[in-house]
């Protein structure tokens, strides 16, 4: 019997996975492709999710950059586990303008417990695409999701 | 003629931007203190803003924190200053569970361009308050909000 | 037999532990207290160590504010543990100017893998104490000193 | 009368500044390349430098990268720009073993005042090279390096 997880498997785990987090649905978000150790999500621009400025709000922008990481290094983590943020450090490089962004999460070292994850989000506007915010998180792996830092 | 801004003065333009971040409607926050230094936010539990497991995504955590730690350093900007969030780091202490959470951002250190605010989210479960999260995070003043990393 | 860890042996399992780190020594620091979840380092101002405008390097502070916060994750671990600096962030509140050095690493959150910790640095100058740096840093404990992110 | 700066004077003011930073002689270190935006530094394994297991401090770590992040970010400021840390993160991806090291900073965003650069530490290691480390940093250029946070 195969113990392998095929790649439409691990893609089919993550699509339910992303299907439950319901403030993706609130922010608009779709998984776009998911790779082994990368992910891209896309969204579109909400009046619901502005800050005073009119820009995306840069707690949304981390969101979807955290689950864009986030599932970015359950592609690399066993079947049976679960994944959950145990930090991320944003730098947000410019305002967050935009019709259309795209989140992406790679990650940058799998260990058995820890893995660490490297995340992008541009912004497409007026025909231009720019990097809006980076994202340098460690995310974990569980077996029980009530135990965070545990 | 006072030069001095009084206090009710800062917390009703602080109030007034906060009105303007209609994220913080769609997550049901509202502004319950505005001290010298030191903001607090409270907001529900609600099922929009989840992530996979059915707690608070981390990412609506950090939004209404980093709000917290912006408007706890606009308090000390001068009265013709916007604020805007250059970074911030996130650490997860717990799941967010929780009906009520109280995200709490206060002044570390004021310059005349960069301010470094520490922030922390309560979360109210069963009658006991703990805290599931802690930030740090440096904001910005700027004159014209459009150019943040400027 | 007693399974319960006393005071007097933390400090001791610490202050091995600290007596290994050759770079303290090579920093001058010396640990002056241990408690629980807790720990302090102070430091003389020494011309080695220091970066282009004469001040102590960032790198520096962020090392020894590193050693407290990983000492004091220690206090709370079991034992046969040994502790490893996952990831941190320092925010320079001022330059590194001072006669002496103060670092204090605190617990902020103990869990049975990663233990949350938060770090500052006082720097002593012409009779005056400030806080020049502040860390947010995750600790790991190990029970095999290879594994750091594993 | 030409206004650009060639980048022979900028690698040589950047040498210079180097030179002036005492804590890189103290680890060793040497810068091996300026380019517009990236700076590489390398140094060899000291004891002097070493934690608790024989491995180099995460602090060292740290500051090299530091130094490397603060000099890419350098090469793109005004000629009469100082540059100095405002905050940076670093993951330790595994323990810093090696008889040599190599920082590599690198601009992401270039800002007027903030400056937002990444960068990576390898370790060399039995004729096999692996990054050890990675930094997420925000550099200020300031006209007066009194003023960090200012």
């Amino acid at each position: 019997m195969p113990e392998e997880t095929t790649n439409a498997e691990i893609t089919s785990r993550i699509q339910a996975s992303f299907d439950r987090q319901v403030f993706m649905k609130t922010v608009g978000a779709r998984l776009v492709s998911v790779g082994s150790g990368q992910v891209t999500i896309e969204w579109p621009f909400r009046s619901e999710l502005t800050q005073q400025h009119g820009f995306l709000h840069a707690g949304v922008v981390a969101a979807v950059v955290d689950s864009a990481c986030g599932y970015a290094a359950l592609t690399m983590m066993p079947p049976d586990a679960a994944v959950l943020s145990v930090e991320f450090k944003v730098n947000l490089l410019k305002p967050a303008a935009g019709t259309h962004f795209r989140a992406i999460g790679k990650v940058i070292r799998a260990g058995r417990t820890l893995t660490v994850c490297g995340g992008e989000v541009h912004a497409h506007l007026d025909g231009k695409d720019s990097v809006i915010a980076i994202m340098q998180a460690t995310m974990m792996a569980v077996r029980d999701s009530n135990g965070l830092v545990d």
